[in-house]
């Protein structure tokens, strides 16, 4: 089956089910209540004048569909990034293949083409993140190659939301005593 | 002198300066050696038909200048990145004061100021990285209001690069079998 297997760009069109698989990754991670996003957005904002994102699909025959009738059944979700200190880099923000299609090389073609897709476009890197308790993922992406900057350099994830955001960009909140380096 | 300093828009003729600052802050972080951009590579990816990034610089009047003579003493540096959950986000990739201009609220200028651009272009999140052991810096966000995503969530960072990206590009490396969830 996994000869059949296509990955090719996402369409306009596909957006719906990308949503669907979208929630499906949100709730293996244990945090789907953070999912804010519509097929109307994902569309809007990929298929734009100015996308903000690049998606790939993995795509099996008709013959072959899930249990409910899906032929899409994975994404790789990524856009292009950059490094001061290497230039060009490209970002996998999601990658996922449903249940029932894994242990195909489904993961591996769609990560592989990203790769592909940044090798041409000049990036070095190639970044993406992982949540720590989900060792089988960690441990296949270690396997390829990757390199967990957080447990070998010590770096952290931070996020300004909501008010936090606003405020900052009212200059409003906090100390104004700037520790170093900043 | 605080009110004095200008934040704006980083032109292509101060891509020098701003490769200084990035040295600078590579050496602060002790990872110094990674540091691979020449200021003509940093000018061709920001200022050509594609720009890969943004960034901003904060300016002191010529009477204010460095002991080496500089009037460029900070810089922030941001891209627009893609959450599938919740849409537009950007990233402040560094953000950086020279020593001797700390402590007069520049370096929250700057983060401001990228807040500002984030909220004018619709994104609902601003995200970056800092290294555990800057606790300095790190307490200064949280007092700002971000959140640790990689203490509180879990989050790791992860990396490709070289020969490992280029063995993933070739579908070559590891094993084929691509554990949950993907």
């Amino acid at each position: 089956m996994a000869e059949k297997v296509v990955i090719r760009p996402c369409r306009a069109e596909d957006c719906r089910q990308v949503v669907r698989l979208i929630r499906e990754l949100a709730e293996f991670e244990n945090l789907s209540e953070q999912v804010k996003i519509s097929d109307q957005d994902l569309c809007e904002d990929g298929f734009g004048q100015d996308p903000f994102y690049k998606c790939l699909v993995a795509e099996v025959p008709p013959e072959c569909h899930s249990q409910e009738g899906h032929t899409v059944v994975g994404y790789g979700l990524y856009f292009f990034t950059y490094s001061t200190w290497k230039g060009r880099n490209i970002y996998m923000e999601d990658l996922y293949v449903m249940p029932e299609f894994r242990g195909k090389g489904i993961g591996k073609k769609l990560m592989s083409s990203i790769a592909q897709v940044g090798l041409e476009q000049g990036c070095s890197q190639m970044r993406f993140a992982a949540l720590d308790w989900n060792r089988s993922a960690i441990d296949f992406y270690l396997r390829q190659g990757a390199v967990d900057l957080t447990a070998t350099e010590g770096w952290h994830f931070f996020r300004f939301e909501g008010d936090a955001m606003r405020g900052l960009a009212r200059g409003e909140s906090g100390s104004d005593q700037v520790p170093a380096p900043v």
